[in-house]
């Protein structure tokens, strides 16, 4: 055999010169890159036959263990950094004076769409766990270049409880358990009652956790709870805090961890409804300095669920 | 916004790098890769969230719509050239001399390890259909150096009916209709009868479909005939033999025309049992000459239903 590269080099020009004239123009785009990628990948590892069927394999057991409300591409696609990077490239803010708005990360599987708004002050706690650590969360939302106040923006928080599961995973939580929306108030503040955040796994039963084992990672998520930050005149905000102490912060599985999102929790002894202390500011940037300003977030499994199942 | 690109440079490193030591060494190699491969297409193509969550339900339903002896993923890698290229990858031989046997190319999901030995000059028809074109197909092997007649080489022949189905599509085909296996002679050589074969289309009701679709390309296969050819001391040769009249020799779905394996079918007016006539003739190339002489070929889908239901 020789030792120079033996394939053909016009393969992959061919396959992908073999979409027709009525390719839609961005459908080609895409689909050009990733053929040839694929392509690329093929060649460089020398792919054998038999490793190309058992990812094969791996692909159709994706879809095979996929239902309306569990979407498993999704979850791999978190455990390759892809969720992240997509949403880095959607989303990431640097004006030309180098500002950056508080910190994206992505959305997750379990954002619903049908939280309800609450008072300020008042406890997304629904259902109370004897362990769940329960933390006064405050803050105060300013704008990223005057440092003013922002009045009215709508904070929707959602966090798994005290036993690691989200509302619509565990029979024993009412429907927006830990979840609701707030809004500012004139002073762009907000506050309430929710729980320290607890860690969780990813479900490990399916592909996710044959590709996380293969590659001797954990599947656990550091700690966190989420937040949708939003408001007419601003870039959307999602994004996830993690306890500074979070053993989990450097391997977190789905790669979704930012510095500015690491926050500190204190101890609290003025008050008798809570053990613990949060203070958490959020800087926004005007929409005019979003790259796609109008672009919607993905759309969650939670919110196809409820679409199949209920409208 | 800026112009530049605006992503973390150390992130995809940083997702390789989370492997932990226990990773085998190749999945390493491949994964590193694949991961690479993957976050630079969408940084190439600037995937957006939307896109990114069509491509998700796009490889949820290739599984599902998969059974045992449906495999969707397997299809929609021959519609990008994948399986083309790993065969190659796999099997191309180029002495330092030039010299190259026979083509290879892929074995694709409808061969079976149960076709019958059957006698040189028998036909592989069990169940002829009335517009089925009858031919005389014949030839010689050879060992690509010393030109030499290959004594005792089996070729393995299947192609799909006049109806454009295989046996295990078809209720109305016996078992090992248009399949067969044959032994060359003392000459190298073989012959039988089998059909003109027919082009057919892949089928369109699943993801590939949606695929072909998008890309405006044609599902359809030229016409051919399948060959497996063994012998213990030669590297195998698996391929398939077009037609040069098919209108679809330049647009094969699947990516798996080479010119030499592009043959003339002539009328033949001596037989009474053929219409055409089809000289074939094979060179082989001695296992030292293989990359990888030991390798097997992928298992078929077939293959797995057999294991899945009868074994």
């Amino acid at each position: 055999m020789s030792a120079e590269p033996r394939w053909d080099p016009n393969f992959t020009p061919y396959v992908v010169n073999a979409m027709g004239p009525k390719t839609p123009e961005r459908a080609r785009v895409i689909l050009g890159s990733l053929i040839k990628h694929i392509h690329d990948f093929a060649r460089e590892v020398e792919l054998t036959p038999a490793e190309w069927m058992m990812g094969v394999e791996f692909i159709n057991s994706i879809g095979q263990i996929s239902t309306p409300i569990r979407n498993e591409c999704h979850r791999i696609c978190d455990v390759i950094g892809l969720e992240s990077l997509v949403d880095e490239i959607a989303n990431k803010i640097v004006t030309e004076q180098g500002l950056s708005p508080t910190s994206n990360v992505i959305l997750g599987p379990f954002w619903s769409p049908n939280a309800p708004f609450r008072e300020l002050g008042d406890s997304i706690i629904q259902n109370p766990l004897p362990n769940g650590q329960v933390t006064w969360m405050h803050g105060r939302i300013t704008d990223m270049e005057t440092g003013k106040p922002i009045v009215g923006a709508v904070l929707d928080i959602w966090q798994a409880s005290a036993n690691a599961m989200y509302d619509f995973q565990d029979p024993e939580q009412s429907e927006n358990n830990l979840r609701g929306k707030f809004r500012t108030n004139e002073n762009g503040e907000y506050f309430w009652y929710c729980y320290h955040p607890t860690a969780y796994s990813l479900p490990t039963d399916g592909p996710a956790g044959v590709l996380l084992n293969l590659m001797d990672r954990s599947p656990f998520r550091p700690a966190h709870i989420h937040l949708m930050i939003t408001h007419p005149d601003y870039a959307t905000i999602i994004n996830q805090l993690y306890p500074s102490t979070d053993p989990y912060l450097d391997i977190d599985s789905v790669f979704a961890v930012k510095n500015d999102l690491i926050v500190e929790f204190k101890p609290k002894t003025d008050d008798p409804k809570a053990t613990l202390d949060l203070e958490y500011n959020v800087t926004m940037a005007l929409k005019k300095h979003h790259p796609n300003p109008n672009s919607a977030p993905p759309v969650s499994s939670f919110e196809r669920f409820n679409k199949g199942q209920k409208l």
